[in-house]
């Protein structure tokens, strides 16, 4: 060694380190050389290392008192926690492993399994104790079983926000969408990649931080985020510093728990639809739209509502004491049908309808452009059945907990509301409930709230007036993107890439907040939005609650709260810290 | 007479009237009763008129010097000028008549005709001398020549805004949309309503003002507006007082000229893509669209440049001496080509290329949400060589006009704008085009502006940014409403009638502008544009351009001008000129 050689210049070297460390307050990476025993300095800079590493030093470094826990969050960029949060490929095996192909890294982690092509499959090998990987064209609520039991997904269709990556992040789970070199035939039970044919059961290693799919498996790097002493005493700082809280997106109790771990202070956005799409409700779902009366959609309804209220019971103990936004009812009903002639014919005889009532009432439900039909706030204006069926499965739920001692905190939230007559609507029918509620259960003090979601940019502009109905607004980021710059998130993959390349913008609108335009509806709806109701809570629940650059702009607007995917919370965490630490300095 | 009978009772009945209407400035229903031959006054009230009377009125006492000109003005409803403007069934004969059916008044005025279910046989009929009426469940692009040769359209589905609505009410054409009780077999020939079955060839008088069909003739009440010199003379006062100007959306020649009959000063919405329908011409642009090549495109675009240059001349020409506003293509391509099997194999034949490629073209065309897709100048940034042939076109019309002495003013708009960047991109093809142009052609007076529709919520965010580049704004109302309040047009009619009738949106906001959402975001763009470009010129182009209320409105807001269809003209004058009386009170 070194030091065994020339003991003279070993010495030197040490306190040059020191000296370098100390004054640039980070691990050094020097370049130097020894001449004639005399010690000559090339280059020194600030060293790279890996996430986990990263946390660590950061830590030990402001343990040590040699920088303060600001310069501590400071050091570590948020996308480096993923590495802490997710089993991660084998870097080294990965350097010489040629990749099968390449998509989007749309869920973050490494994973290893046999490849199946559909949920059914999915869920059957994976019950029997098998590690499987999940290959589709597309996935649609339907395959939402089949998701959750794979190891990884991967589509060769669709986008950063397409449903299989949306589904994914909000799991914490690998995945790797819009991977157009895969033909995948699952009547042949094959997918092709060029010269190479893969069948169902062969081993596939999926590397979602970078979007990489490789034949075989490759080792991976395990790691228990909740055993890391490092990473929980990092975020303890990152808690100190940060002004914006954190929530979490999640609509099964599975989740919320896995986001409490993380941190989540509530969540800021619980989907209800997801809970239709049962073997029972999805039939009880699908009477409720063919109904042809109100008292016949009011039945379909009441087969629901027990659904309903166990999946809400189930979040709400998982969230004990802290705020549950629930999301009233929102995609086109539609989505909820069978649009193949042999699925309708066997719905119309399962109900006793004739298939061509069934099949007209489909065809009605198609729209143009569903993005801006007949959803949200809209079905329960039309149908306020529906509200009426959800707000007592919500409020029921929180009285029995809170019979039990559990602190159930509901926060109804009224989606895509555009007029605050709208809101008004929607509240009365909540307000009625509650009242019937407390009287059927005698359960007096059943706090909740009610509130909108600001995605409309109609909500935003008189968030005023919005304000005065509302005891909380929640910024749907995604949607708000969608009608303010005028992008379907569903088709925008034929010219956005391009934008994006051609820099007209900086960065995909979906994915990072578009300050300019986006982002001013939202300064400007939060503004009116209190100015008319002094203290009013803010979120903001869309992709973007996860980003860093969007968390530090949501932190300069002044929201309250960020909510995001259960896997992205420690890094909203983060980057809501870094946001605090930037505005003081 | 009472003259005769009582002749100091009529001689004080006299002077007594004399005083009300001259109290009251306006005609006046006296009840009266004479007891004992003294006068006995029950009640005065203005009297009620039809719309040719209104005016006819309102003209004399302003002449007489019994009123001044603006209480002329305000003496006429802005509907009532329809009348004097359009055929119209005879009242007298409609009291004692029975509809067979009742639609949306979507075109106003009166009509009698033969049914034909097809363009086809509209034309044909039509070209052999005979009157007739086109019934079809709705209309599409490729009708258009049929609608053209119909006295009326009716259509069976549609709102106040579906295609058949905008084209009739462009052309002043009589108008029933939304007429569900039709039920329409062109197979077989027949339109049914309930019991009754017309056959093509039976005569239908549709009355467009009040939406209502009537099974036979009903007698017409024929009205030539252009020589009615009291209507001229009023809409003379009406010019006088209105500080906003008046443009009209036209797209060919005919209907240019009509509206410059009518009084308007300019066009301000001349769409580009109805001129891609012809035989020749949308064979070229199917093979743009198919193209799978830049240089193929550019072949195709080729063929329909001299197509575009004739139809802009002859625009031009109808429109010397004042500004015209070219629109560049807006709709997504998919709308123009074929979807159904036959028809794509027959195009592909046509073209030499391959069914499967083709179809593989049209399917990749498809769009979930073809509203917020691939249109507008996001086309252009795709394709630049559409742009590069919309300018050529444009601008070698005008430079060729002026050489024959016609002054030429055209206002290259870019459609869909909703980042400067992107009106960056496509000026900088249009300025190149202009250098070129003037270089072949010699005509180095060329004058012409590049400006932006403001249709996409962020362009009106961001409209400071915009006007930087833009030499003027045209606010499309019709898309800024979709996008501001988040309905599709197409869709809406799910919902929106239910939204009018519990009044949670006071009108319908494709009629009447929204002033509180979608008008914020016209007074906001207007402010922000005008402080970025001090004297920018903007007007709207949206079929709000039309509405009375609307125009009050875009008065306050200090546009500079409306466009809207030819006949809408003259109404948009008066509604002008009591924005601006009313403004003065």
């Amino acid at each position: 060694t070194l030091e065994e050689v020339m003991p003279g210049a070993y010495g030197e070297l040490l306190d040059v380190r020191n000296r370098l460390e100390r004054h640039y307050r980070d691990m050094q990476d020097i370049e130097f050389t020894i001449q004639e025993g005399r010690v000559w300095l090339l280059q020194t800079r600030t060293g790279k290392r890996n996430g986990p590493a990263a946390v660590r030093m950061a830590v030990d470094m402001a343990e040590e008192g040699l920088i303060d826990k600001a310069e501590a969050v400071r050091r570590v960029k948020p996308s480096q926690l993923d590495e802490l949060l997710h089993p991660m490929v084998d870097p080294a095996a990965e350097a010489s492993a040629k990749p099968l192909a390449q998509g989007l890294p749309a869920g973050p982690g490494g994973a290893v399994g046999r490849i199946v092509l559909t949920p059914e499959k999915a869920e059957e090998r994976a019950a029997a104790g098998e590690k499987v990987i999940l290959v589709r064209t597309e996935t649609s609520p339907e395959d939402v079983h089949g998701m959750h039991a794979a190891e990884a997904i991967v589509t060769a269709k669709g986008g950063m926000t397409s449903h299989a990556a949306l589904v994914a992040r909000g799991w914490g789970k690998t995945c790797v969408v819009g991977c157009g070199a895969l033909e995948i035939d699952p009547a042949a039970g094959t997918v092709t990649v060029g010269d190479t044919v893969l069948r169902e059961g062969d081993v596939l290693t999926v590397n979602g931080t970078k979007g990489l799919l490789y034949a075989g498996e490759l080792p991976l790097i395990v790691i228990d985020p909740e055993r890391n002493e490092w990473l929980a005493k990092f975020l303890g700082y990152c808690d100190e510093l940060r002004r914006l809280g954190v929530r979490t997106n999640a609509d099964r109790p599975e989740d919320a728990a896995q986001a409490r771990r993380f941190g989540a202070e509530g969540i800021g956005l619980c989907r209800t639809e997801h809970m239709f799409f049962g073997d029972e409700r999805i039939r009880a779902m699908r009477e409720m739209i063919l109904a042809e009366t109100p008292e016949e959609r009011a039945r379909a309804l009441e087969k629901l509502l027990p659904y309903q209220k166990e999946d809400f019971k189930g979040i709400f103990r998982a969230m004990d004491g802290l705020p549950v936004t629930v999301r009233l009812l929102d995609p086109p009903l539609h989505e909820f049908v069978p649009h193949e002639e042999a699925q309708i014919r066997e719905l119309a005889e399962s109900m006793g309808k004739d298939p061509e009532t069934v099949r007209a009432r489909v065809e009605q439900l198609r729209e143009m452009n569903p993005m801006l039909g007949h959803r949200g706030c809209r079905l329960g204006i039309s149908y306020p059945e529906i509200t009426r069926m959800q707000a007592r499965a919500i409020l029921e739920a929180a009285a029995e907990l809170r019979k039990e001692g559990v602190d159930a905190r509901p926060e109804i939230m009224v989606p895509l509301v555009g007029h605050v007559a709208e809101l008004q609507d929607q509240k009365r029918i909540v307000l009625e409930v509650a009242e019937e509620v407390k009287r059927a259960t005698g359960v007096e003090d059943l706090p909740f709230l009610v509130g909108t979601m600001v995605e409309v940019p109609r909500a935003a502009l008189t968030a005023g007036e919005i304000a005065r109905e509302a005891e909380f607004f929640s910024f749907g980021t995604n949607d708000l993107t969608q009608m303010t710059c005028g992008f379907s998130r569903d088709d925008a993959g034929s010219f956005l890439p391009l934008y994006v390349e051609r820099g007209i913008y900086g960065k995909d609108p979906f994915q990072s907040i578009d300050q300019a335009g986006v982002g001013q509806l939202v300064a400007l709806g939060t503004q009116k939005g209190r100015e008319a109701r002094p203290g009013l809570k803010v979120g903001v629940c869309g992709e973007h609650g996860g980003d860093p650059d969007s968390i530090a702009f949501f932190h300069r607007v002044g929201l309250d709260y960020v909510s995001c995917s259960p896997f992205r919370v420690p890094i909203a965490r983060l980057a809501a810290a870094q946001a605090a630490v930037a505005e003081k300095a």
